[in-house]
């Protein structure tokens, strides 16, 4: 868990399959133990285990501990010969439903979701993946995994298809609590620049403040006050502040990392999504629409393929969990296959570069700084 | 003003220009007269008068008066002598500029703003169209226009492309305010399903409350509280409440109006349309890719361009206030004579259909079934 991270300088470009190059490759023959929760999702355990079998294959260097109902489990692993050796079944009886309550869930301790993070919490594993409930994942994950000190409320970032080089921004929090205040969305500063860092590979990587205007004066008092507190702390965090950024923003070229309450930002990636599918089913329609449509379909197929990609959200699948003792990568819950892979690469490159231990010493050296005093 | 809107008992079809049938008919022969600010905007007079001739051509029914610097307005109008006798030139010294704060915008008498807003406020016009600053057009038009009884907050509401049969979904509010109240909340479910039934002529629009899941115990406390006062109201506001709705939902088809409050609300709208921009412009590099998609561009011209007028966020331009005693059109700042005329078409609409008369006696009906007595 020792490696280091490429940081090359300058951003990562996209390959041609829509992938950040520097998350693609594996990272020299790093070993790491992946904990998978196979019971959550909507899809159901065959989806989680398609996915690691595709995930075995492209990556020799990952194990995977896999926790479920082993009369489910075990014939579809067993059915996949290659995966034999490379899966521990951990046998568990009870499953965390995808509506039920996270304070109720939380309290179960039989359910796959909570040995896959007892296995991080035990060092059997170094990253956890689950396409379960993300309420029930977060309130679980910070009793049994705890917080990392200085971190008041932990975040969940996802990656954002965007006009920058490397393909993607930062968004932070997309759910893990409905509020935050100015303090909150500091931490969520220095936490998002630090993931910029270690999973993109941007070296100082540009922070922006979602707010309805980039004016000084437009926004609520937390925001404002969150601004001053940012701003200030760019050093220490290794970050440039570029002020407030509108939703608009949110995939251009002028930003990386933008920073948000858990509920607003979980408004505006369902909504980006929401919108990319009603353009990409529009595009349909159109193309069907005439004969000569349905020709220009055909000439532009591998153009489209190749758009189809660049912003679909499966390929870019998979929440990280900031600010906790562990990294828990929460996949999307209709996940399919391809979704759980890009999931399972994510948590196997944030694993493999010891990011959990680099963001701790990060906010460490913000709250020293800062002569504030951790209340945990 | 005392046409009765086409009630058809069904949805409004979206014809092959992507504006909805029913609000592109000029009401038979309602004559209306607008009050113009031309002096708002990103792009300047010229942007607005040409929008102005372009709807002029279309709308024998319609009368301008025009607010703002005589001296660089009257060349523009001279030079399209249609307008001659279409159009009452007031001159107006005063400037609100864009990013002018809203509580000293509305202290200035001699603006271009307030002319506009006082115009409806005397008689003089039915409705406002203007694409200046929206928080200084929001506190002028609360002060000289006042809210209608009942209405705590004003809010803005905006056309969203959607899968419905008419093509668009109302979403509120997206910008009136930064922070909305339960009580506020119901009140922009009644005024939205009131504008969904005057404006794009749903009989019994369905009301949905945008929130981070659709189970009953997540969200933010204000959230769940006006839950139950939305649900209860359905009947007095004649709407049918379907619950919490997700962002991913605001295109939908199961929604017709979409509450929010107007942080979230204008971070959502920026969202999407900046995803569909990027969505956009990753088509058109698709398309310039290879030789054979470049001539799969021009087979699927056409077809491309009906898509693009689908959802041109400039054919659905214009936010309309809703609350005030008076109707208030606010384009959007960037707009061009295409947003610009599309926002007088929405104007002329609502003036013609006596659209703020019906808002206020549903929110007065709905007071009065209450019980509460209006604070103001």
């Amino acid at each position: 868990m020792s490696a280091t991270p490429s940081k090359t300088g300058s951003n990562p470009s996209v390959s041609t399959d829509g992938s950040v190059k520097g998350r693609l490759a594996v990272r020299a023959g790093i070993k790491v133990t992946l904990a998978i929760d196979a019971m959550g999702g909507d899809r159901g355990p065959s989806a989680v285990v398609a996915g690691i079998s595709r995930s075995a294959k492209k990556n020799p260097h990952v194990h995977f501990i896999v926790f479920g109902d082993a009369e489910v489990l075990e014939p579809l692993i067993e059915r996949r010969r290659w995966l034999r050796d490379r899966v521990t079944l951990r046998g568990t009886t009870g499953v965390v439903t995808m509506d039920e309550k996270p304070s109720q869930a939380m309290r179960r301790a039989d359910t796959s979701m909570r040995g896959a993070i007892d296995a991080v919490r035990d060092g059997e594993a170094q990253a956890i993946v689950s396409c379960g409930n993300t309420g029930a994942m977060m309130a679980t994950a910070m009793i049994r995994l705890r917080r990392i000190e200085g971190v008041n409320r932990p975040a969940i970032a996802c990656l954002w298809p965007s006009r920058n080089e490397g393909g993607f921004n930062v968004m932070l929090d997309v759910g893990a609590d409905i509020r935050a205040d100015a303090r909150d969305l500091l931490q969520y500063a220095m936490m998002g620049a630090s993931y910029a860092r270690n999973g993109l590979g941007i070296d100082n990587p540009r922070v922006g403040l979602l707010n309805v205007g980039t004016e000084e004066h437009k926004g609520r008092a937390e925001i404002k006050e969150a601004q001053d507190l940012i701003d200030q702390a760019s050093g220490i965090g290794s970050y440039k502040y570029v002020g407030f950024v509108e939703g608009g923003h949110i995939p251009s070229a002028d930003v990386d990392v933008i920073v948000t309450d858990g509920f607003t930002g979980n408004v505006a990636l369902k909504t980006g999504e929401g919108t990319a599918r009603l353009v990409g089913d529009l595009l349909k329609e159109a193309f069907k629409a005439t004969p000569l449509s349905r020709i220009a379909a055909l000439l532009a197929l591998t153009s489209m393929r190749r758009l189809q990609k660049r912003i679909d959200p499966r390929r870019v699948n998979g929440g990280v969990f900031l600010g906790l003792r562990g990294t828990v990568v929460k996949s999307h819950g209709s996940a399919d296959a391809t979704g759980i892979s890009s999931a399972i690469k994510l948590a196997y490159e944030l694993a493999a570069s010891g990011f959990t231990d680099r963001l701790a010493a990060r906010v460490a050296s913000a709250a020293a700084s800062a002569q504030t005093t951790p209340q945990e």
